[in-house]
C-alpha cells in the first residue's frame, strides 16, 4: 500500500454543451496529470458538459453525444485513474453521475443522491436519484464518492454511509454557484464530515460564468483532521495537486485563514469572472455602456475594462437638458482615468421630437409626469441598442439590485441590456465596491466626486433619488431582510426601527414590480436571493403581506 | 343510504395570492350550493390561494394566512360537505392538500401523492409528496380523493388504491392548464379509471388566466361505464350540479361528441380569457397596440376587442417612409371593422433624427443594415410605451411564434409589451385563426386582404419576409417537430423531405435567440411546448444540433 496518493483537481472551465471544446480541456488536463504521476485525478460535477445544461439535457441529441464522449474519455484514461462528472441516461432515467475511469475502462458510475430543486436548482426537472452507494479502490486505497448536494442535505446519511462502509478518502465532485458566505459554508460542513468521521476529502469544483451564475472553483483538500491542506485558487482555472497522506491523527497546517481575500474582492473577481464568461462564451469580445457620470455605470465600466481590457470598452453619454455638465465631465473624467473610450451625443434634440410628436398626434398636450423620464431612459436604450447592432458590442446593464427591487428602472430603458453586470448588487454595496476598487487601483480612480456626489437619475429638473426613495442604507437594510431573509413587515419594521409605513411602500414596490424583472436582462447572482431562476415570483399576484 | 348523489363541481376563477377574493367567491357558492340541496361541493386544486403561486409558497406571512382562511372555511360549510384545494404546512412540510370539511369541521386532508416538475410545473420545488390515501364518506357513499397529476402519472396505482380500499366515487380535484388536445388527454385517462374499476368520477377543474397560463375549467362526470354524464363549461366559471347515480352496469348517454367545441374556437376562447384576466387582475382595464396592417396585429385587436370591449382597446399605426399607404388603409378599415379607436404617428421625422444623431456623433457614415431596421421598431416601442405610461393603457404584444422562434423580431422593439398574446401561435395558425374568426364574426371581420397580402416587416424598401425565411408552411412544421416534438436535424429533415441545410439554418436560428425570448414579455400558453417557463435553455449554449 502506498504512503500517499497523489491527487490532482481539476477545476475547469466548462463551456455549457460544448463537449468537444470540454473533451479537448480535460483531455489536456490528463496528459498533464499523467507527466506529473497524478494518481487520481478528478474533475467536478457535470464538467464534461457544463452546469447547468438546463432543457438540453431533454434533447436526445446532446443524451447521445454524451455516450459518445464517455467512450473518448476510456481513450484517454489509459495510465491514470480519473473521475468526472456527467448526465447520463441509464436504462431510460437520467442520473446526474460520477463516472470512475480506471487504466482506460469506465468502471463505476455515481448516481448522485441528493438533487437540489430550489433556489436556482431545478434538477428534479431531469433527473432521477441515485440509491447506491460507490466506492472504488486505487493502491489498496478505498475511495468515497459524492457529488456536490450529497454533503449539504444530509451529513448523519454521509457519516451513515462512512460508518457502513469505512473508506480512506471522500471525494465530492461539485457545481456550486459563488453566493456571498458559500465558501465559509461549504468549508464548515467539509471540516464537519472529515472530523466526525477521521477522514480527508477532496472536494472539487467548476469555475467559470454561466447566464446568471459564477462558479468559484477553490477546490480544497482535507486532511483527516478537518484542515485544509490545499487550496484551488478563486475563480481561475486551475490544476491543484497534493499528495494526500493517509496517517491518522497527524494534525497539518490549517490554510483557511491565511489564505482568505476580502468579500468585496471576491465580489469583484465574480462580477468580472461573470462579465468575461458571458461576453466571450457568447462570442463577444467587445462591450458598450451608457455611463451618466453617476456611480453605476463608472462601477460597471471598471469591472468590464479589468473584465476584458481597455479597447474592447466603449462608453457612451447621452444627455439631455436635465444633464449637469458635471455630470459629462466626470464621465469624461472616468474614461480617461480607466481608460476606455467615451463617445458623447446629445439626445435632446430626438426627446423633443418624439414628446412633440406624442402630444400632436398621439395623447394630446398633458401635465409632465413619469412618461417623459421614462422615454428619456427609452432614447437611451434606443441609441445604445443601434450602436450595440451596428458596431457588434454587447450592451450591458448598469442597474443596481436597490433599483431592480423596487422598480425604480425604466422597462426598455435602463434596463436593457444583454447581461445586467450588477442586478445581484445593492447600491450600498456599489459604493462599497467602488471605494474597494479606488484602493486596489490606485492608478485607475473612479473619480472621487461620482462616489461622493448624491445621487440622481437626472430625468427632471434638480431630482434626486432622495426625492423618491429614502436613504439607500434604509432601503437597502429592508430589501435584504424581506428578499434574501423573506422576513415580513412586523418583523422589518421592528428589526430596523422603521415606520410600518415606509416598510409597507418598499415591500409594495417590490411586489408591484415583478413585470419589469421578468423582462430585464439576467445579472450575476451574488446575495443569497437573486432575482431570475433564483426568485419566482407570478407577475399577476394580488397578495398583500404589506 | 341514497340512491343518488347530488354532487357540485365549482369550476372557480381564483386570483393568485387574493385569499379574501377567493374565499368570498368559495363562500358565496357553498351558500349557493346549499340552497340546491347539494350533498358534496368540490372545488379545484389550490382553489383558495389560485394557482401557481409559485414563490409565495415560500413566504411565512402567506402561508399563515391560509391556515387562518381554512378556519373561516370550517365556519362556512356547516349543512353541506366540502372539498377543496389549498397548500398547507403541516409539522413543518409543505402539502398540496385536499381539505374535506364535512358539517362545518375540516374532517380529513388528503396530500398530493404525485408532483409535477417538468414543462411549466415545479411543485418539487414547493411540496413534499403525500403518501396515505384517503377516503370519507357521505351518505354511506365512500368517496375517494385525488389531486390532478395523481391520475395521469400512473394509473395502475390508482387502481391498486381503488382495489386495496374499494369507493363509489373518485373526486379529482385539478389546476390542469390547457394546451391542444389536453382536453382530448384528460377525457382518455378519466375514462381508462372509470372503466377499469366500474366507477364514477368527479373531475373539478380550475378556470381563467394567470401570467402564461390559461385553464380552461370543463369538469365533467364520469358515469361507472366510463361515459361523460355532464360537462362544466369551457374557459368559463361554472358551478356544474349532477345526481351522481351509483347503480352499476346502467349505461349512461355519452356527451362528450356532441359537446364538443371546433379547436380553433377554444384557442380563440383560450387567448381571450387569457388576456382578459392577465388585464384585469393586474389592475389594468384598457390595452393599446401598434397597428401594422398586417396578419398578427389585425387578429390581437380583434381578440382584445372581444376580451375588453371595443372601448377598451386603442389603435396606433406608426408608419415610415417603408409602409405601403396599403398597409394604412387596411390598419383603417380593420378599426372601423372591428370598432376600435386608431391614431395614426408617422415615426419618419424621429428615425431619420436618430439616425443622423448615430451617424453623426457615434458611428459615422455606415452602410445600412439591420440596424436601422431595429431601429424603426424600437423607435416605435418608444411610442406605444410612452403612451401606455401617459394613459395607463397596457401594451399587447402581437409577435407570433414563428418569428419569436427564430428571433425574426427586434429585441425592446415589435417584442415588447406587458402581453405577448400570440407568443404560442405559430404564423399558419394565425392565419386559420383569422379566417375563423371572420367565419364566426361576419359583422366585424378582419378585411380579406390583411389575411391575403404578403407578409412583410416593412422595414426597408419592398421588403417580404419571404426574402429572409422559408414559406411559412415550412417553417411551422419545422419548428413544430423541433420545439414541440424535440425531433433531431435528421428526423426534421427526412420526415419533411426538406433539405438538412434550410433545417439546419432554422434550427440554429432557433438557438441562436434565446437571448431575445428571455427578455420577452409573458404569452399564453397553447401548444405542448411554449417558450417561458415551459421551456428553459441556456443563453450561453455552444451545443450545435443543427
Amino acid at each position: 500500500m502506498k504512503k500517499n496518493l497523489k491527487i490532482g483537481l481539476a477545476q475547469i472551465n466548462s463551456r455549457v454543451g460544448d463537449l468537444q471544446f470540454n473533451l479537448s480541456k480535460i483531455s489536456n488536463l490528463i496528459s498533464l496529470a499523467k507527466k506529473r504521476n497524478v494518481d487520481l485525478l478528478c474533475f467536478p460535477e457535470l464538467a464534461l458538459t457544463g452546469y447547468p445544461p438546463e432543457d438540453l439535457l431533454l434533447n436526445n441529441k446532446f443524451l447521445k453525444s454524451i455516450d459518445v464522449a464517455v467512450k473518448n474519455l476510456e481513450k484517454i484514461t489509459s495510465g491514470i485513474s480519473v473521475i468526472i462528472g456527467y448526465p447520463r441516461k441509464i436504462d431510460k432515467k437520467l442520473f446526474n453521475v460520477a463516472g470512475v475511469f480506471v487504466e482506460g475502462k469506465l468502471q463505476k458510475e455515481y448516481k448522485k443522491f441528493q438533487l437540489p430543486n430550489y433556489g436556482v436548482f431545478d434538477e428534479d426537472r431531469y433527473f432521477e436519484k441515485g440509491t447506491e452507494p460507490v466506492t472504488f479502490t486505487i493502491h489498496n486505497r478505498k475511495i468515497g464518492i459524492t457529488i456536490c448536494e450529497d454533503i449539504w442535505v444530509d451529513t448523519k446519511a454521509i457519516n451513515k454511509r462512512i460508518r457502513n462502509d469505512p473508506i480512506d478518502l471522500l471525494i465530492n465532485l461539485s457545481a456550486s454557484p459563488f453566493s456571498l458566505d458559500k465558501q465559509k459554508r461549504r468549508l464548515h460542513i467539509l471540516k464537519k464530515i472529515s472530523k466526525k468521521n477521521r477522514i480527508g476529502i477532496c472536494y472539487c469544483n467548476i469555475v467559470g460564468g454561466q447566464d446568471e451564475l459564477v462558479f468559484d472553483g477553490r477546490s480544497m483538500v482535507l486532511d483527516n483532521n478537518g484542515n485544509v491542506v490545499a487550496y484551488g485558487k478563486e475563480f481561475e482555472e486551475d490544476l491543484l495537486i497534493k499528495n494526500v497522506n493517509f496517517k491518522k491523527n497527524k494534525s497539518s497546517i490549517c490554510l483557511s485563514k491565511k489564505d482568505d481575500s476580502h468579500y468585496l474582492e471576491k465580489v469583484l473577481l465574480a462580477l468580472r469572472l461573470g462579465l468575461k464568461d458571458y461576453v466571450h462564451k457568447n462570442n463577444f469580445s467587445k462591450v458598450l455602456l451608457g455611463i451618466s457620470g453617476g456611480i453605476d455605470s463608472a462601477l460597471a465600466a471598471a469591472i468590464a475594462v479589468q473584465a476584458l481590457g481597455k479597447n474592447n470598452v466603449l462608453g457612451i453619454a447621452l444627455p439631455t437638458q436635465y444633464n449637469s455638465d458635471k455630470s459629462l465631465n466626470l464621465a469624461q473624467e472616468l474614461s480617461r482615468n480607466i481608460g476606455f473610450k467615451l463617445r458623447v451625443a446629445s439626445i435632446q434634440g430626438v426627446f423633443e421630437n418624439t414628446n412633440k410628436l406624442l402630444a400632436d398626434m398621439i395623447y394630446g398636450k398633458t401635465p409632465r409626469d413619469t412618461t417623459e423620464e421614462n422615454l428619456q431612459a427609452r432614447i437611451r436604450a434606443n441609441v445604445l441598442m443601434a450602436t450595440s447592432n451596428k458596431l457588434g458590442h454587447l450592451l450591458l446593464c448598469s442597474g443596481n439590485k436597490s433599483e431592480i427591487s423596487i422598480g425604480y428602472s425604466t422597462l426598455y430603458g435602463d434596463a436593457t441590456g444583454g447581461l445586467a453586470i450588477l442586478k445581484d448588487i445593492p447600491k450600498t454595496l456599489v459604493y462599497k465596491l467602488a471605494r474597494f476598487y479606488n484602493r486596489l487601483n490606485p492608478d485607475n480612480l473612479i473619480p472621487k466626486e461620482i462616489i461622493l456626489r448624491e445621487p440622481s437619475a437626472e430625468l427632471r429638473e434638480n431630482q434626486k433619488d432622495s426625492d423618491s426613495l429614502p436613504p439607500y442604507r434604509t432601503l437597502d437594510a429592508i430589501l435584504e431582510l424581506y428578499i434574501e431573509e423573506g422576513k415580513s413587515l412586523k418583523e422589518i419594521s421592528s428589526t430596523l426601527k422603521i415606520s410600518r409605513a415606509l416598510t409597507s411602500t418598499i415591500i409594495q414596490k417590490v411586489n408591484n414590480s415583478e413585470f419589469k424583472r421578468r423582462q430585464s436582462p439576467p445579472g450575476i447572482k451574488i446575495t443569497v436571493k437573486a432575482f431570475g431562476r433564483d426568485r419566482r415570483y407570478p407577475i399577476t399576484n394580488r397578495f398583500i403581506d404589506a
